[in-house]
């Protein structure tokens, strides 16, 4: 890392780049010279992804990190800094959504999805945010969902975490904004190109041919443009949502 | 328990019968021949008020049960449903309100408040949702705030907790309702005239004078009010807020 | 009028009393002493409702009054405060829902229907009001409707009246609750027993055999309960929704 | 006009450009090679903006039309699409907050009110989305403020007719979406750089020193991006705030 020109020393972390989403995010910041540092349960996974953005001329780098555990995270962030560089971008993007009624929910995972949906946010956002605050700079983009806004039959874990997610989100936007941190939650809402949906739903892949699921690259670049945006015109919340679904 | 009539076999059960709030509500459903059993950590302190309802002609019992534990609230259920009667009316009433920066804010709080007013909320919820569609009726009354609805600046954990529980009283709505189960959400905006608010937070409570807080026996009118609606005519949710809150 | 005495004095207005909605909240605050004045366009039709009520030993007086004008509105309320008595509570009850898709939607229907749902509940809120505030008390209940939270297609004009109704009732709120306004919007979530639906959707109406349609003596009663409500513990919006109904 | 090619012939409608805010969203456009069509009650007070888009080698056109009048906005619509081009994208601009307590709102007032700011978007939106439904694309933006989502005192009035337009936007959304038109509602919070606010709150235009007001340019950045999303991830809502806005 010898070769850091001031540019490429911004840091662009993104939590939970294990799908398509994250990963997509994660280039879409290289390509504007920020360095992105990613993070996994399993790093050996994040290889491909690496490699994809160093030959397309960025920086990369991979992290088994479980974002679940305080002490993991307070490393994660501390490591980057001192070694890589100033985290200007932080995104979260760990969610974990197993539909079950409410009478056979176990607390198991009632309490799993709310760890990975948002403890784990709360523990990420919170490290990042204290060295964003010195720098009085830098913006935080939770990824959210419809369940953080509307509870449903079956859902009461992921929207309960969800829920518990934008709540987060909220309270540090307004007490981050006049610190120059911005803080911003995207409501996807709708199923992702990924490899889980068209192995798992293959009836809502095929609604990929019209446009009928949402592309983790266009997700990526509204994610840039809130990065973007002048800090007299910030966006708290935007939802994406495919031409077609219904809400 | 040998002569319990059919009338005064129907019990309510308020998980968290620490404050008056709690205690109002068990009150208010003896009057009207329903059993009170209450909870509280310590089930000493729930003395006064059994003594207070029996004084009045009602039966109450009170339980130590911590409704974080899962073995807990599974044996408390099973312990009242095999031994004092069927739960008609569950209301949940936990809640943990301690404000904090999200930069200081440790994880160990911001796990225990969701623990408190969100997970526990789902375990007893759960449990007792579990009986009462076996009968096909019954109602649960989640005690919310106005956290629920919108985050704030200090309010991370606690706004999260109570969007959680909020998607918790959502989700079973919509699950349990078509089943006969009546589930609403209070949204409690304003102090409540406890012996907290007027030890802790004197100035609020100098606007008792003015109805300025809110009176436990008027919250816990609303929750009966809850209870008897017939059921093509039922609320999810009812906010409750003093004519002079400012919001 | 020369032997009202002091208790049969106070007043409930009823705006709209032209469906079953509206007429038994007139009944139910008859019940309890008030005089009800019933508004609808065509007086004639309200000599029933009257004769009713006067059978159950109430009293109550019909007004043929277009809410949507002005002038007529003033005189109303002018003609029933100096002849009948103090309006104590106003409940506003006009709604009319006829989807169209938005390409086919005429200026003249789109004002028309926020003329009856909103303009006229603006007319007549601010004259009550304006005596209410002189004797610093009163209570003003609005019938609004899930259109009133969430647009959908085919609803763009109902929506929008009952939007901007709830807007109405929210700022009135703001304004009046520290003046000991009690002002409240009501959701009505799913079709109410009466002749229309009977008439033009009589596969909801089937529905009543469940209890799955509203019933107009169960809507008033949550009015008597809002109206009743101390003022520590004012519920500004709740819903009211048949225990079947999809949400 | 003879010699328009495929590019230029694509028409953004900026419906009230009357302030810096649509004149931005009309250069914004025309740099990318729409020719903005841009409408205000007086046309003369236009050519300003006119002129300098053209200087800026883009093409603009002014109309004196009065969005609030059915049978103008008709013939704006289709004056633009016989002899200009084919409007693939409608701005609506046009509010008007004027204060008020409920008690002292004139009707007129009232009524003026929603007739600028949710009315004319009907005839607009509707007139436009006639258009667009032939081609089968397009967008649609609405300009909206925190007032469309929350009342407040003294804001009956235009927080009516801000919700009422949330609610066009929200309901044309679910019809038009499918139809892939692209309708979206932009929430803007805050004060914005204009000669009214300089003139009228020269304490809040001081906030600009801190880019605590929106600056149009920035605003007009988001209604191209907007505009620019695939119809894979499309946003119906975004909200606009300086940093140091309190909300």
């Amino acid at each position: 890392m010898q070769q850091l020109n001031r540019t490429s020393s911004k840091v662009a972390l993104v939590i939970g780049a294990g799908d398509a989403t994250g990963g997509e995010i994660a280039k879409r910041f290289t390509r504007e010279g920020y360095i992105a540092c990613m993070t996994r349960r399993n790093a050996d996974k994040l290889q491909p992804l690496i490699d994809e953005i160093e030959q397309l001329g960025g920086k990369a780098y991979g992290f088994a990190s479980d974002a679940r555990k305080e002490e993991q995270v307070i490393e994660l962030v501390e490591q980057i800094e001192s070694s890589i560089g100033a985290i200007e971008v932080m995104v979260f993007n760990i969610g974990a959504n197993v539909p079950c009624s409410i009478l056979e929910e176990t607390a198991r995972k009632y309490f799993k999805i709310w760890e990975m949906a948002c403890f784990a946010a709360f523990l990420t956002g919170r490290e990042v945010a204290k060295r964003m605050v010195t720098r009085e700079r830098g913006t935080i983009i939770f990824t959210g969902a419809t369940a953080g806004k509307r509870g449903a039959a079956g859902f009461a874990a992921f929207a309960g975490a969800k829920h518990a997610l934008r709540a987060l989100a909220q309270s540090m936007a307004r007490e981050l904004g006049p610190r120059n941190i911005h803080v911003a939650h995207v409501v996807v809402d709708g199923a992702i190109d990924t490899d889980f949906i068209k192995d798992t739903f293959p009836d809502l892949y095929a609604k990929k041919e019209q446009d009928g699921i949402l592309n983790p690259v266009h997700i990526a670049e509204n994610y840039w443009h809130l990065s973007q945006q002048p800090r007299d015109a910030w966006t708290h919340e935007l939802d994406l949502r495919p031409w077609m679904e219904h809400w």
